[in-house]
């Protein structure tokens, strides 16, 4: 079952829209705790409560070897019945972006991944090619640095408009296969307003709310498609971080929850 | 000793501007022979003719755990005067940026990692901040693909140009601490003409040759600065897959020289 099956059917089941980001780092959880052991807690705490997990690689490659088998045994801990977005934010010349594939897909078993537009299709296309693979391309990053290029007014096609949404529109020729979706931080609420009026069916990775400060009520509201799905909203730092004593599972559940239920208020509004 | 030191020194002593590119694949070497120690072959065999080393950590990822240990074995044991660039493409919103920059240059010892601009500023300060790091960032890659949006006409500061443009621009402004190069391919010769004349001093490293097709005399003619240097030529599959027998180490070295003798005979072209 591919990415997008995994996702409806964990939105219904959990009725949640919630994305818990497995951001470790051993340095900000509980002292003597394995990274491993902490993520297993938190996943136990969640896993009824999310539409999909999205651990972010380099948290775990500034561990070296031991960070990469921590991120294997996650990846495997996570329920079968919940996707797993690998945030890795790849791409590179075609026959070294296979290899990439072969890391995130054949070794570490994601159901998608994140990968960055810079070199075009070429470094793109083996990340969603094969259409068991799904790929989140970045499309409007939630960082104040977003702007540098993303939001640079580009000529493409005879039509003056920001990069980030020249990169959508390729996104949208490129998905053939229906298994491209884009990456559009809650913390440029307009962008992500434009970007689900030009594409209505691509599915949005959303992060930025919580310790990024994006507003929940506009990502809900901008960003959901005619079902009122269709959306990812991550959360990292403030669920895995909730508490940082030994009650850290309990408080993870309780953040969780929270946004999930939040998340599903704002849905509710956009029903009436 | 930072990155330019090294480059500069290995430069001088070996009389080369050759970056081999460590991307080794297990199926393309010879049968029961380790990665590593295919590495260790390369290396023994070229480590007098080069300026720089350059692994791809997507063909160790691709391995999963025991691709990881490889790269570092493989990072170590490059000679300490030559400079290791850890071609990683990396990029990701501020504090995971930062560890990636823990894994490529505490983890892992790289002296230079090649990142990606699309970002912004944030998310490739990490990887520069520190005086003793160097970043090239991607700016006119060498695949076919760059040109869907690193090609775009651009605004920017009230004038219009090519993206890779603004983002050679953008990396000039960040190199207060002149650790910031720029990955320019050689099969776009007018474009990597253009961004030597616009910033004669910027490092370039000048993958694209070999396998991809790029002009050499080209490359040579149009990247070098103004004491002929400053440029690193990448080359991987057409070195260290010189030969497929056990003379690849042997072929390998001879791969080496004949570039790094046609590089100095075109910087001989130069000077008369």
């Amino acid at each position: 079952m591919g990415f997008i099956e995994k996702y409806h059917a964990a939105v219904q089941q959990n009725k949640s829209l919630v994305c818990v980001g497995l951001d470790t780092s051993p340095e900000l959880i509980p002292q003597g705790m394995s990274v491993l052991d902490f993520n297993k807690a938190i996943i136990d705490a969640t896993a009824d409560l999310v539409c999909c997990y999205k651990p972010n690689m380099a948290f775990y490659e500034a561990q070296g070897q031991a960070g990469w088998e921590t991120l294997l045994l996650t990846m495997h801990y996570v329920p079968k019945n919940i996707p797993v977005i690998l945030d890795a934010k790849r791409a590179d010349i075609g026959n070294t972006s296979e290899a990439y594939a072969r890391a995130v897909f054949t070794q570490l078993k994601a159901d998608a991944v994140t990968v960055s537009p810079y070199l075009g299709f070429d470094s793109v296309e083996p990340f969603f090619k094969n259409k068991d693979y799904f790929a989140f391309l970045l499309c409007r990053t939630s960082n104040k640095g977003a702007a540098d290029f993303q939001s640079l007014p580009c000529e493409y096609e005879g039509k003056k408009r920001p990069l980030y949404e020249i990169v959508a529109e390729k996104a949208e020729k490129w998905n053939v296969n229906k298994n491209i979706g884009l990456v559009v931080g809650a913390t440029y609420p307009e962008e992500l307003r434009d970007i689900r009026q030009a594409h209505p069916d691509l599915t949005l990775l959303i992060p930025g709310v919580g310790a990024q400060g994006g507003d929940l009520k506009q990502a809900v509201h901008f960003g959901v498609n005619k079902n009122l799905s269709g959306i990812a909203i991550n959360s990292s730092r403030q669920i895995i971080y909730a508490s940082k004593g030994p009650d850290f599972a309990q408080a993870a559940r309780k953040a969780t929850l929270t946004l999930r239920d939040e998340i599903n208020k704002h849905l509710g509004e956009l029903k009436k």
